[in-house]
């Protein structure tokens, strides 16, 4: 039997989110149910409502930075039960055969992973996100949160949490590198906090010299406004690796000079077309441009590990449902340096 | 003393190549004295002979891929005697202190690696290359030719083998991988074989369908015509590695389309502007584009040794002096599917 469920989100791609009542699908044995206290706001929420990427489907909830408690299980699911604290991030459903979900990257699956909401999963049913009450997701896609780490601490984990901990794992960031990160929002903040507990020493590319408190508060070393052209001359050549966080499209090549040779630069923002690189820049230096999407599911498990290991836990603010509007439109501005976080327990 | 040598080169950017009578500089004593029998013609000798990259110094005589016999050694030299098969490519001194010269990658040497012509070296004097009778060449900047390979099939190695075998090695290329190589010239047939010996299956993206059967010959299991919408949207996703030759600008963005998850596109031969590259390709799917320049001194003996082990030459045509500026006009057309090389001992 589907389940009336509230949620906030929006009708149209022009929409603005407002309280939605929805029905959640019926559940399958393989269905984890999950009563959600907390879930992350994240800026590809905006574009995604707003149908920028083309693939979305109305009504939606959005919301893939879930966690909640188990409240019931499917006949077939093992690893999980009642009472378990739990995790759900971008993806809820994939083939689970082919080469890339045998390898832990059920991202890149070859039908076509299952985002957590806005999209018709393998079923045809249409998925519905966190920013609601609860939600029912097949097991092998669950996280465990990790004892010592709060609930409304761990949301923003299963997105800006892997999303830098994947390209920073992938690219062997360890003890003496260089790693700089673009961009100081949701995303940035995570990745100066992962990069400088892998052991590299840390600096912060901004255009806004007031986030710099923030960034040396995260563990950043050293603070450079990118507009600053002397101070962007001084650092070419200094990096091993730049966590490129800006959401928007943007010339690279300024970081790119910051790159040493064998350096590379990770796209984990921008889904946008990125004017001009220089193939002498790339050429000589061997540097590299790369992208980075989340994780797959044993990554992200290993990620909630390692936060929980070192102590790391994003900056936040708690909201109610009423104030998604608002924090919407500061993401839209760019002028936050953490994560907004639904009280969802506290009142949607 | 400097010792008087014949030549072919050019005296300014506009110059068409010509003999020129130049003098070697006064030798050294970790220097190998070397009689070239031969030196390849590379797509670089004209940008360098055109100071396309802002760093040409005249009168300048080419010629990076040279091959020749050693007549005598500098007092301190202990690895050659007279009489021994060597080689010199891009590189004639570095600092050889540096992390990056230490860890063999003299090319980004931190002081600034001395190509093998059209610039002063360490010690202010102009390096003149290839296309000459004899060349002076510090001791640890030369190499050793393999016994099976012929010294004018060797010539071509030094640049084009090395450019391409660096970043097979780099990027992993091994049994079962599906690499594209980009271009059918003097790079891209060396590539097709190097990475056909490493194991992986090969396909040749070209816009001139005439070249299929050069590269098939090179080991290519496949052609597709790059201006082929269908054939390149039915590879979408296939390959690992693309090594992407074309010596000029170029949209990256159809080739990017036909990398796997985890896929890189190496560019090796454009050192300019690339057009628009998506953040949306790179991320969905942890791509990569990334550049490579040549390689170190042991990385480039080691690609000498492993085209002997696996008897890899390069498709070679033997010309004469006489016959640099038409071969120079075959390169600027792009028709040419192997390496010309400069007989010298013949008669230059």
């Amino acid at each position: 039997m589907p389940t009336a469920a509230k949620g906030w989100g929006v009708e149209s791609p022009t929409d603005e989110p407002h309280p939605i009542q929805f029905e959640r699908r019926d559940p399958r044995p393989d269905d984890v149910a999950i009563k959600i206290s907390h879930c992350g706001i994240c800026h590809s929420d905006l574009h995604f409502a707003h149908n920028d990427w083309g693939i979305s489907s109305y009504p939606m909830i959005p919301g893939h930075e879930i966690v909640g408690m188990v409240t019931e299980t499917g006949a077939s699911v093992t690893r999980f039960k009642a009472g378990d604290r739990v995790a759900v991030g971008c993806l809820v459903d994939s083939c689970r055969k082919c080469e890339f979900c045998i390898s832990g990257q059920e991202q890149f699956c070859v039908e076509g992973a299952t985002f957590t909401y806005g999209v018709p999963d393998r079923h045809g049913e249409l998925t519905q996100g966190g920013y609601s009450e609860h939600v029912l997701v097949r097991e092998e896609f669950v996280c465990r949160v990790p004892d010592s780490i709060a609930m409304a601490e761990a949301a923003p984990l299963l997105c800006a949490g892997i999303t830098t901990y994947s390209p920073l794992k992938r690219w062997g960031v360890k003890q003496g590198h260089r790693v700089a990160v673009a961009g100081m929002g949701g995303l940035g903040h995570m990745a100066v906090k992962l990069a400088t507990a892998m052991g590299a020493s840390v600096t912060v590319l901004t255009t806004s010299p007031e986030k710099a408190a923030a960034a040396r508060a995260a563990g950043a070393g050293d603070v450079l406004v990118s507009t600053d052209a002397a101070a962007m001359g001084a650092a070419a050549g200094r990096f091993h690796l730049i966590v490129d966080t800006v959401p928007v499209t943007h010339d690279v090549q300024p970081y790119a000079a910051l790159l040493r040779p064998n350096g590379t630069l990770v796209v984990v923002g921008a889904l946008a077309p990125l004017p001009d690189v220089s193939g002498f820049q790339l050429i000589f230096g061997n540097r590299a441009i790369a992208g980075s999407a989340i994780g797959g599911l044993a990554e992200t498990q290993e990620m909630l590990e390692f936060c929980a290991a070192h102590g790391i836990v994003p900056e936040i603010e708690l909201i109610r449902g009423a104030q998604i509007p608002a924090a919407w439109d500061s993401l839209k501005k760019g002028d936050v340096a953490h994560r907004f976080v639904i009280d969802v327990e506290s009142g949607l």
